[in-house]
């Protein structure tokens, strides 16, 4: 089951057969196929096979389920160190073998050994994308195999693909067409419903287990060890659960009751190394689950160390269920392939590391996990699904939808969560994936209300009931907590990003992503201990600062009106934000299932209360200052200002310094709260909470964190306006000395092959070769349907002829034109670079081909785009700092 | 002032003067231009011009700002009777004159006359749109002209303009470049801020004067004419003003009090006919108002009817403060031109006569009206900074932001604004102008809360206070809300569109629009008069309806328990409910500001609280039926379901059957009434009504209004997925007989000017030539650009030879290779259709043009283009209905 998901993750083509080409042109390429099936092929196979990877280690092994030149398309080595202009020389150190063979004629026999040994195994596993083949071709786009790990989709492409099937449907006359259409319109609210139903009950699981495992710090229910807190005692009352009451409650063992420690101090001491211990416990089995899930996430590792007895390398571990998750979410949904990432397997644990973690009380949050594991969600259900299955273009529409969901069940904020989608998670969002978010968003969040996880019958997390407005004078107030938002929120992403790049990546922790984890619970846990706010959970803790008092007792001493009591809650909030902040820093990146939304809120909670209990302090002692005596009355009832709105409109403010989003934090924020009647302070706030912390460091977190990760992410939301670039026109941009393919040339099996090797050591593996007739251009064919084709011609007689135009071609499997785009993007070589920039943006190109006058000048892939980018933008690493 | 206004509005450049091109090659030009002024040829052409009028009086006559084929782009002959295919003969019918001339070799003088004429006048009002003419050049795109009336901008040249300058403003180094760069960023902050401030002063003034003018209906003020209602009680209490005491207030007096009719009867019968007076008055007032702007809309009919003394032609009138204006307000943000449309003129037209149609208390809202004032206002503002004015692509992202800031102060929903914009308005929607929008927002609503017109201390309208959580058995009844909705508002848009086009464009009605208003406004008064209910203003009534009962006397017998209380409630709400409906219908498309609204949600809440009402009698009367039995608690309180709830959730469903909007309308609904709590039952009924609708009618009353009005809109949200239409490839749609310009060829200044002619009567006088050099693509000339440089061009001498390519040219002013587009977009004529039309949609092109291997095939132009969408959508009003 897990085998086969990992395989099927994110494109989900590991079992496809190859299809027949229902092209008459292409008959012989599908006999040629059959025949392969047919005959005793396999055993040699594999016979030749084990012979190679005996004698010729060093020659790239090929891996099940991607394509020959697999190698050169590892991500440690294509994208995780993005080349620059002038990296371009040793960007693939780390797998170059592949290329030193290229050069080296003594090896090449092993080479060309392992090369058909690889068109096997690729024709056995990999089918062509197109289903109705003859209609593509019509279409001049020419068909295409499944995209490739790490390699961008193409966005036209597809999109043409599902016009083509829908044309198809609507053909169909009668009641059956009517029926046929009708169900193929209702697929995707079918989906999304079921997305809507899955991704509450998983949500609702994380939550029921974090609360258990989160009490567990503290100690035990005697009735079951099942009970947490709340429903051991709730036993007794069995109406609304007061969080304070914990010490009438009988049937809740702390640790040190439980081995009968009477002495108090002793009991403290115990407390505390319990709480420890059981956090650790908790943090080190999550490290180790993301660890070791993380062996697996690349199928190329366990089956070639299965078949080979070698070592899975290291560098190509990929934690995928550690982390956000949203970085990455974001890179897909723009249109790149990352196998695994969205897979059943990252599903589970991701959601059962996360309950893990949130258990250990560390400084993070759920919401970026909850998204995540959303669109795994997303993404596995939408295999049942041929119309998304097949599509991948299509395929992100419904991730969109379901990356909704995931913020509806994290925060209870179902349109909040659309427009998260909307503003910070999605790239391409047309009217219906709005509408089918919504949808999605709403069935999560009345599932989410029936299961009832925390059996409160809201699904409001921070209920509020303030029941005054806001007075003039207190804009000056807001106004500063949006630049405390700012000013804490970008030094949160600044500070993190400081120390990944120079702590993290830079010292022995990186190569002990657990025993990281384990030091960073201890001093969170220890840290946490010793002061009674930071000791609550999280929410527990935001819950407090949020609410409005109504008698001094509540709240842990928040709601105190005597000077020591505000100066202690002042002093230990102080105390708090610190911890908090600086335990965010260390603990954001960690190999564990990490969110940001939550530990941003605790901050802004914490100095936005803190400034709430000064103005009550100054409003109390000094009733007569002109500014506030009218509009407070002398503030006869001592409530002319209310603390909880401060902390509710500081956690906006430091929320939005964090990730720059705006309208939808807002939403986030009113439905987190239930109240809409700070609506403007809170707007303000966060305004003046992204002007500040864009000052200060120009991008969210989210869009640092695909920087660092290295994912080709072309951002079609920001406006690029820098001028400190050495291209300036197209011309420049554009690389003229790519291979080509002159139609007129006997483009034999082995030339081809060798075109590809050279791609592949350029740097532009998943690029292709621009196709000419006598310079003119005439089409483009990617080195994906290349191999694709190359794979079925006929044997490997590396001297047979292919064909890229219908001529009358003997042999049909050498006839490549089925593969060739014939209307590929052109762009006229005095183009301004702007159009280029926005081809690209806009329509989610792959490439685009610059002529002059109908002849061939050189192609713009997507990658050298983003080198562009990155210099005009000044987004490389170093200028971010 | 007004003058001034009206030509420069919309694109404003009306007063612009020819500027020189800066370009050293074409100094030439410059002096050209400059000896033009300096030489006493003014003189000449006002003579030679009166000659003309006087004795060819035939001959389409030139106007002020616009260019020489003008009368071939009259709105009335080009848009609103969109040319499909087979109407292309005679789609210039109504102004054909040009064309006959044409053909007529005894006329050839007089037009010719006319053409240099024409020629003089443009080189005097027609700028370059284009300031740095030598960095534009350097972009391959060649310079521009302002856009005509009635035409599409190029955004992709309006983006490369922005950028250039950009860039330029990048490359000054030290701190003023600092400066200059920082005071650009903050421009269209501050534009926004101003935008905010004055749509609240114009919104808060439409706001004060409609309350007055409501009130005046009823009777008015004895202290003083100028008070509303509550002010002249309000003196008395000096506190909150309950708007139902209108009994205890002494100063109010009723039109009968007045007269002193002391006979009740009378005095009913004289209140009556008071009211309907009054209401007539207004109604007319605004309705002449609006016809009267009308007059002198476009600047055309103004100019040559003093010049020439002749009438203007009726067909040219356009009623721009009539309607909506989203319809229009969409059209102009997906790049369409219509000039005068958001001047001062329209503007202030617009805010008077919609204070005054709302006072008459007919069935209309102003939240349309609002949003086309707040466009106007971005519009007239942004002429204060040079960014905007001269770039007509930027100059739409502040319109979005406006839009945004008009729905804020027309519903107290700054966030409901974004959305709506975002969702329903806006075209092109970058991320800045998403923080721009927010930020306008919040200004325009704290500074209306800061003006708070209405005197209540809140900017909520119908601020509500529920205080319970639904039930679950109540989810049936807000499907059932849904389907009410859904079935509501799309009859809605049915019978209006209906209506219009079958009634109201086909009868008398449509000469004589002034009265078509004073009946409806008659009828309207008369119907509304006889129900307590429907005789409150439409905001009251939703104000009772969506209101919680906290004793039976309030809200006009709405809260009455009794039987017979509840039966006269849901009777006179089941009349309110028809006659709100059928008014909705005839009053929707007069010409005075309407808004869609309040109509749509008045018939929600009223069908919404009657079965609210129903359902309360029933828990009422019959408490032990299981079905609701255990959750009401035998419903002992009387209180288990709440009345003024299904109001508000029947109100959103309507609202989304008519408009079609989902998460914007959510929003809208959250902040109009001020709780959160049933954020998913309003979610849930707006989904299914939606759904609903969409089954009765494919499109919302906007996309049906512009298809009525024929604007050439092309719907990026849509997505086109039908099957019918005659053109299957990309071949079949582009135009192969269109005429081109080979470089090679002796392109006279009299064989340009020819083929200019017959572009025009081709129907595409907005488009231009390829350029071709042997057959060979090299570039495109837009039509106005042509002409500009006609213009230009040495005397009129039709025999001098004019270039498109840099050779060897003498005399300068006869190369016109700076306004050739040198790098036009092109795609391949095998590109699959749906290529062609991603283009179109996300790039907003104007042309593409199709080559086969470099060379020219021909041209795909927008409006060819819209002919296909409507094939293909069947989006034909005759499918629609």
């Amino acid at each position: 089951m897990t085998d086969r998901s990992r395989r099927k993750s994110i494109n989900g083509h590991g079992d496809e057969q190859n299809e027949p080409i229902s092209n008459t042109n292409l008959s012989n390429l599908e006999n040629r196929r059959d025949n392969n099936y047919s005959n005793p092929l396999p055993a040699v196979r594999s016979r030749s096979f084990s012979e190679h990877s005996k004698d010729s280690i060093n020659v790239q092994e090929p891996n099940e389920t991607t394509s020959l030149l697999e190698g050169a398309r590892e991500p440690s080595s294509h994208y995780s160190h993005f080349p620059s202009a002038r990296e371009d020389d040793n960007a693939f150190s780390s797998s170059s073998r592949f290329r030193r063979h290229t050069w080296n004629p003594r090896q090449l026999k092993h080479l060309t050994a392992a090369f058909t040994e690889q068109i096997g195994r690729y024709k056995r596993r990999s089918g062509a994308y197109d289903e109705d083949k003859q209609a593509m071709l019509n279409e001049g786009g020419g068909i295409r195999v499944w995209y490739d790990d790490y390699t961008t989709i193409d966005w036209i492409h597809d999109y043409v693909k599902e016009r083509v099937r829908i044309r198809k449907l609507h053909s169909i006359k009668g009641i059956r067409g009517w029926i046929v259409t009708s169900y193929d319109g209702l697929q995707g609210w079918v989906l999304v419903f079921l997305i809507g139903i899955v991704t509450a009950c998983f949500a609702a699981g994380v939550d029921i287990a974090a609360e258990w495992g989160s009490d567990l710090k503290d100690g035990y229910c005697t009735e079951s060890l099942r009970l947490n807190r709340n429903f051991c005692c709730a036993n007794i009352t069995n109406n609304g659960l007061d969080l304070n009451d914990d010490n009438k409650c009988d049937k809740w063992n702390s640790w040190s009751q439980a081995i009968r420690i009477h002495d108090e101090s002793d009991a403290k001491l115990f407390d505390f190394f319990a709480y420890v211990v059981v956090a650790l416990l908790f943090a080190t089995g999550s490290a180790l689950l993301v660890k070791y899930n993380s062996l697996y996430a690349r199928p190329s590792s366990k089956s070639s160390a299965r078949i080979e007895n070698i070592e899975p390398k290291r560098k190509e571990l990929k934690p995928y269920a550690a982390g956000s998750g949203i970085p990455e979410v974001k890179t897909i949904l723009s249109g790149f392939v990352i196998r695994g990432f969205l897979g059943i397997r990252t599903l589970w644990i991701k959601a059962i590391s996360l309950a893990m973690v949130v258990s250990a009380g560390m400084t993070l949050g759920k919401e970026g996990p909850f998204v995540h594991i959303a669109c795994c969600i997303g993404n596995v259900l939408s295999r049942l699904f041929h119309k998304y299955n097949k599509n991948e273009g299509k395929r992100r529409e419904i991730l969109s939808a379901s990356a909704a969901a995931g913020v509806s069940v994290a925060f209870a904020a179902p349109i909040g969560g659309v427009l998260f989608s909307l503003e910070e998670v999605s790239y391409y969002f047309p009217s219906k994936t709005l509408c089918r978010s919504f949808f999605c968003a709403i069935v999560a969040a009345v599932s989410l209300k029936l299961i009832d996880p925390f059996n409160t019958g809201k699904i409001v997390m921070f209920q509020v009931s303030y029941n005054k407005d806001w007075h003039v004078f207190e804009i000056v107030n807001f106004l500063i907590l949006g630049v405390l938002g700012g000013l804490f929120g970008a030094s949160l992403c600044k500070l993190i990003l400081l120390y990944t790049k120079y702590i993290r990546n830079r010292t022995w922790l990186k190569q002990w992503p657990v025993v990281e984890v384990m030091m960073v619970v201890v001093i969170t846990a220890a840290v946490n201990f010793g002061n009674k706010y930071t000791r609550m959970s999280n929410t527990e803790l935001i819950f407090g600062l949020f609410s409005e008092c109504t008698n001094e007792k509540e709240h842990d001493g928040l709601c105190d009106n005597s000077f020591n009591g505000m100066f202690e809650a002042f002093y230990l909030l102080g105390l708090a934000l610190i911890s908090k902040f600086l335990t965010c820093v260390i603990t954001f990146g960690i190999r564990v299932p990490a969110g940001i939304f939550i530990p941003a809120l605790l901050v802004g909670a914490c100095f936005g209360r803190m400034l709430g209990i000064v103005m009550q302090y100054l409003t109390m002692t000094y009733p007569d200052f002109p500014i506030y005596s009218t509009v407070c009355n002398q503030n006869i009832n001592g409530d002319c200002v209310i603390p909880g709105v401060y902390a509710m409109v500081g956690a906006a403010a430091s929320l939005a310094g964090v990730t720059r989003s705006t309208v939808s934090l807002t939403v986030i924020m009113f439905e987190l709260t239930g109240t809409l009647t700070y609506v403007l302070p809170i707007m303000t706030a966060i305004m003046i909470s992204k002007w500040v912390a864009d000052g200060i460091i120009k991008h969210g977190i989210y869009d640092l964190l695909i920087d660092l990760g290295g994912h080709p992410y072309l951002d079609s939301k920001t406006e690029y306006d820098g001028a400190n670039t050495t291209f300036t026109t197209t011309l420049d941009l554009c690389q003229r000395d790519l291979e080509v393919i002159d139609v007129n040339d006997l483009n034999t099996i082995g030339e081809l092959k060798n075109k590809l090797k050279k791609l592949s050591t350029s740097g532009y593996s998943d690029a292709g070769f621009p196709i000419v007739d006598n310079k003119i251009l005439v089409g483009y064919i990617a080195s994906t349907e290349l191999e694709h084709a190359l794979s079925l011609a006929h044997g490997s007689d590396n001297l047979t002829r292919c064909y890229f135009k219908d001529e009358n071609v003997i042999d049909k499997s050498a006839n490549f034109t089925a593969y060739v785009n014939q209307a590929p993007l052109t762009i006229s070589k005095n183009a301004s670079l702007e159009i280029v920039l926005e081809l690209f943006k806009k329509l989610g190109l792959r490439y685009v081909i610059v002529v002059d006058r109908g002849q061939y000048v050189g192609v713009i892939n997507k990658k050298r785009l983003l080198i562009y980018l990155r210099q005009i933008t000044g987004k490389d690493m170093n200028n971010t700092l």
